[in-house]
């Protein structure tokens, strides 16, 4: 493998908004899949100056276009797909299509291609989609390897409101016999009566499960500190790093597999039963306990890089939002102050309200993931925070 | 600063094109600039999937929105500028004025913002933009900081015709007085009668110049070998690398000054006349040689960092070739042979003409730069092809 590559040549198609400036959707995926060795089509569905301010969404029509100019140039060999915003319904149907065709064409060839999907819909009670959108996302669910819901995504998926742990539980349960979707990542679970508490701060939970080959769960849970901030584009890069780690884990695994049987005298040839990479889904025997699941690997690594890189975005924060108050202070003075906010509004917003408009823009501006400034907590994390059991 | 970066907090605005699959444009100089450590808003001028063939363009319009959009949340903060290819001189116009608008803002404040232009407008004289874009990359090189033409733009840019080295010699200084461009890079200069040789194969040269205060040029030229083979979007990575490292050079060369300075109990304070980084586009005091010129300590990084990733790219390409034509052979077997190259056609095409144009998008493909896998040859590449007079 090529220097400091976690995964073999892994090549994947990744599919969410671009937007010019700041960490969210394709821009903070492609470049945390990037780092880490894979080579990244990234097709984007919007493009947006910043969040959804200005910019324009690709058509569900100029979407099926794009992929159909990769197949004429025989650039649609993906061995992995992610999948993330995409707004509204039609446009994506015409990115469901896509991860449809990429599966029809693996058949005959068990795990070689892994579609890990974000049914990104709402958080937090809210859903932020249109109401259609739902629905599809429930239809492709079906045909994923891996989904990543929040709490509020596993609800809507599930049908069941998620109140403790024993209805996380439940509903980890009915989203594998539903959907028959074999790796389920549930993250930022937060319950009223947190399950797990070291009395140092409030924590948060990641909870996984891999379904058994009978549809029952094998869950985990990864309980970590929270940190008191909000931050955007933490749910793309969670996504995009558990399609690289999850890879990662299970190559490990097969690598292990060959080494052994190497040693034992014994043929380690690629059709073997035993090797994960050439299985359906990549789904691990019955008899593997929740703990030692490849997904188990893969999570407790991706939360790693993220406590890393989330903590030092909240360490330069404060020195962050400091200085591009001066910078604006200065604008301000020669300008005229926040003309930029008032710009583009109707001109009968309130000084009041454009100063307050101005420091909410200042303060996502700081909490931008820090991500190319700590490249090595992509690539090389320690992990702190192990999984353990799921008590129901 | 932080892990592995050499450059302090650095924000680029990227202006150029997009492709899903593969390495050109912004695809490449994004990564290529993330990955040592700069804050990149990425603004895309078109989206294709690969090269020409499918896609959609961004209106001069749009582009002016974007920025616009970006102003609105104060995110123009921009440290340096890349500009690349732009279709069409409405467009190319568009991006021009944000240049412009962004030299503005730094008025008063020397050195605050350093806008790299690469003019692409053709190769190998054949221009392969529209003509009335010529006239515009002319206008907008008066307000650049440093430019990478080629030798055929180099010759545009000039109005010259490069055919030896004096030629070459004079169309920079022609570029320094016409354009009081300070910076100049050319690209792959290809001589008839090269000027160096070391009996080991052809060889290509890098040529630079940083102007003296009196627009006189500095040159001095970087001798590499040539690799056989077609690359893409290597004048794309290049520019990018040259806009990280220029600032690295230019920052080692000021820490160097507050070094001495601090050590002779002198005061190093910022606005030191030493100190390149506050002055208007960086330049050297006319005492400077052109051996010694950040300029040069860049471009001999940047060709570090090219000639590994090329030569890594290089190796892996047979083998890369024989696996593609396998997956085609297996995929033809069942779907009847070339029928992806033929779809989209007018379907008069020859078996023979598809099988062409089907090894031609192999090889592009088995091209493609392996910068992904080669991470280290980008952040910490081993200098071995150092700056050497331009001898008239």
């Amino acid at each position: 493998m090529s220097e400091g590559c976690p995964v073999p040549e892994t090549r994947v198609l990744a599919v969410a908004s671009h937007v010019v400036s700041g960490y969210v959707g394709n821009k903070i995926a492609v470049f945390s899949m990037q780092s880490l060795g894979c080579d990244v089509a990234a097709l984007n569905t919007v493009q947006y100056s910043y969040r959804q301010w200005t910019g324009s969404r690709v058509s569900a029509q100029e979407i099926t276009d794009l992929y159909r100019g990769l197949k004429q140039s025989y650039l649609d060999d993906f061995d992995m797909m992610l999948s993330g915003y995409v707004p509204g319904a039609p446009a994506l149907e015409a990115v469901g299509q896509i991860g449809l065709e990429l599966k029809r064409k693996a058949k005959g060839k068990p795990g070689s291609f892994f579609w890990v999907l974000d049914p990104v819909m709402g958080d937090n009670g809210n859903l932020y989609v249109a109401p259609d959108v739902v629905p599809v996302y429930k239809s492709l669910v079906h045909h994923a390897d891996l989904v990543l819901p929040n709490q509020f995504e596993a609800e809507l998926l599930s049908d069941t409101k998620i109140t403790d742990v024993s209805a996380l539980a439940n509903a980890i349960q009915i989203m594998h016999e539903r959907y028959r979707i074999p790796h389920i990542i549930i993250t930022s679970v937060s319950l009223p009566h947190p399950d797990h508490q070291e009395g140092s701060g409030p924590t948060l939970s990641v909870v996984g499960s891999t379904m058994t080959s009978d549809s029952r769960a094998r869950a985990f849970k990864i309980v970590f500190p929270a940190i008191d901030c909000y931050f955007s584009g933490t749910g793309d890069m969670f996504a995009a790093l558990m399609l690289v780690r999850m890879r990662e884990a299970v190559w490990e695994h097969d690598q292990k597999i060959r080494r052994r049987k190497q040693e034992q005298g014994q043929n380690s040839d690629r059709d073997s039963n035993d090797i994960l990479m050439t299985r359906d889904a990549w789904l691990s025997d019955d008899s593997v306990d929740a703990l030692d699941l490849p997904l188990a690997r893969a999570a407790e690594k991706v939360l790693a890089s993220m406590h890393e890189v989330l903590t030092k975005t909240a360490e330069n924060m404060q020195g962050a939002i400091e200085k591009v108050k001066r910078e604006v202070a200065a604008a301000a003075s020669e300008e005229g102050l926040v003309d930029g906010v008032k710009e583009g509004t109707d001109g009968s917003v309130s000084k009041e309200e454009a100063e307050k408009k101005m420091m909410h823009l200042l303060k996502s501006k700081a909490a931008e993931l820090r991500l190319v400034r700590h490249l090595d907590s992509l690539r090389f994390p320690k992990v702190q925070f192990k999984a353990t059991r799921l008590e129901v």
